[in-house]
């Protein structure tokens, strides 16, 4: 049986030094799974690369059966409910064997909102 | 003494839909400190708004004499380096008599970082 590989999916930028958080939290469930380095991927909707179909095509060569999309995103816009949905399709259409999932964005989740708001209140030096 | 505000500055897209995690997230806060609900708010570098000075100025009206800033982005591109310190003089300028703070952007927190790989493992249901 084939590994689950995961694709962190972000919007991308012109300044290279914007992807930094994605590759550090790549880098982190890494080390979480303990799996090959390709099983867990970056893939961007516009201005860096790798693409959503580069990064699943990869993954699948690596032996990937399963690959889970993660949108890095904080809301559900435009290219997560019109954009995203379109590049999972024809991901699932070039590799029909492969079960391609896609997640619901990483700031819909409570604990990450959790997170965040306890980063917010952390700048609030005198705690008030 | 005035109160401390909290800006969460995000970047704004077309879909309405989109500042639903924002809302959230400043709801959230304003539960966390017991404060008037004016003393959190939202504000968006385009898009949507209202704008940062926009923001600023309702707070500092509402009787704030310290205001923080958060970037709510998860990486330190162009907008956060280049766009954000030049509104946020313009913020300075306009209310010198208030402290006006500006932190790192919350993707680049720890704590932030490590509950987005937690979501993202929760998403692979055999969890591999």
């Amino acid at each position: 049986m084939g590994s689950h590989g995961i694709v962190l999916f972000a919007h991308g930028a012109r300044d290279p030094r914007w992807a930094e958080p994605f590759e550090r939290l790549a880098a982190r469930l890494r080390a979480a799974r303990g799996e090959p380095a390709s099983s867990v991927s970056l893939a961007f909707l516009e201005l860096m690369t790798p693409s959503l179909d580069t990064a699943v095509a990869a993954q699948v060569a690596a032996g990937c059966t399963r690959v889970t999309v993660v949108p890095v995103f904080f809301g559900q816009g435009g290219h997560i409910r019109r954009d995203l949905p379109q590049l999972v399709d024809a991901c699932r259409a070039a590799h029909p064997g492969v079960e391609i999932r896609c997640a619901t964005a990483v700031g819909e989740d409570d604990g990450v909102l959790d997170a965040i708001a306890r980063y917010c209140l952390d700048q609030l030096d005198d705690g008030a």
